[in-house]
């Protein structure tokens, strides 16, 4: 089988989409990925949609000229909000990462009932509302504001990190949603500060990682298969990753690694015209 | 006396900035305003210089092509970081909120040690510490990037926020800084937060509000008193107000009178050309 090397494109308004990155180069280690952080515009997440979908249609044509051969939205919001209008604009397959939390939440909830935590505009868009309830599950959406500067701020196991995660889940798992039996991470600023959540959210909740879920989507949509490519298989090479960033590279590369994992050389920056 | 009522355009990256204009508005009701709020790139606090720069001084022009005949930078974080690209950019009279924050910081500080306040981009540039240094005035400058986000949740009164300004502020006055007595809001949301910073600070601690010692300098600048200008005068207007904003004018209009103190209603959206 001598399948070609995939260059995928990832895309996010900053560092977050780098937590789905990271999950795609576990599962699909042999492909070459290009990845767009548009950080001189950031953060997506308190804009309108007509905003949002300019910025995301303009990220999709860079990763496309630049040799992407399929794009992978690692934003909650811009998926939410302008999925469609990326899609219509792109000439390659486009995965975002809504379907696939929503699909890996259904299969976890027995109850049938579900939260969803995300930015402003995830919520304000009911997306993940309108994906659960095609699968007859209930959404309970909960914006949860301060989550993505805490996690930027390192704050990811610090007691007010928890005390505003408790505020926001207290809430969101009341009225009619006590008995929710699993929390969508729909943002993905939020997979780091996985423990705590799991800490304060009630004990019967299964935590759904977007991030991991959007891996396992794109990884069949390649028909890549860990299984078909073992360990020992020869062509098998390392994956190469290369990063686009609108506002400071040395930024990105002092940020980026806490996102990602590991470290991170090869970064360029993108000067915006306007 | 028969001074041409001014046309002044105030700049900010979203909505802290009409805590500027608020204090203009108050001490110059006598005016024109066109106030201009970059919403869709917001915030400038995390964004390096470069882009930065080249933010502001679209915004610079823009206001001067609407009409402006005098420009305030109501942004710590621009004229921290593009006062002098600015100016050097502009034909109108531009003032800054540093250096008049700086000033009166260094008429309130006895004990001539100062706290600063602000953004990670207006505390790395180290504006403040120069303009204070210049005036004989030991700064400390402080980080806190956590408050933006509270203040935009609407948690002005909220334990948790009071908890994180007293984490900033403990480590602000120490090492030295302990006998600090003056405290600059060096970010133009911070004035929301006023009550609870008093609080939080040491009770020797003078606050110095930047939106207010600016107001004061602009007044100076254009000649215009409030002693000049006896609420009787018949010639007095309301002052009139003008808003653009590139993100969503609804969202202006709902989060702008937090920050204003009063309804927004003439709000125009501006279309960044990308």
């Amino acid at each position: 089988m001598t399948t070609r090397r995939p260059c995928i494109g990832v895309f996010d308004s900053g560092f977050g989409g780098l937590t789905v990155l990271k999950e795609l180069v576990a599962l699909i280690p042999d492909a070459d990925y290009i990845y767009f952080g548009d950080t001189a515009r950031l953060p997506y997440g308190s804009k309108s949609a007509e905003t949002v979908a300019k910025y995301a249609v303009g990220a999709a044509h860079y990763l496309e000229e630049h040799g992407a051969r399929m794009l992978v939205v690692a934003c909650n919001t811009a998926t939410a909000l302008a999925l469609d209008q990326i899609r219509a604009a792109a000439h390659i397959p486009v995965e975002g990462v809504v379907e696939p939390g929503a699909q890996r939440a259904s299969v976890a909830s027995k109850n049938r009932k579900v939260v969803v935590i995300g930015t402003e505009a995830t919520v304000t868009s009911h997306a993940y509302l309108k994906a659960l309830d095609a699968r007859g599950v209930q959404a309970r959406e909960k914006a949860c504001p301060l989550l993505v500067p805490l996690v930027e701020e390192g704050w990811v196991e610090h007691p007010v990190t928890e005390q505003v995660a408790r505020i926001y889940l207290n809430e969101a798992f009341a009225n009619g949603f006590e008995s929710a039996d699993a929390l969508v991470l729909g943002c993905t600023h939020y997979p780091l500060i996985k423990p705590l959540l799991h800490r304060v959210a009630p004990p019967h909740v299964t935590i759904v990682d977007s991030a991991e879920s959007t891996a396992m989507v794109v990884s069949k949509v390649l028909g890549i298969s860990p299984i078909n490519v073992p360990e020992s298989d020869e062509r098998r090479q390392a994956p190469r990753l290369k990063f686009f960033a609108t506002d400071s590279v040395e930024k990105f590369r002092r940020l980026g690694p806490r996102f990602l994992g590991h470290p991170i050389e090869d970064v360029v920056h993108v000067d915006l015209k306007e």
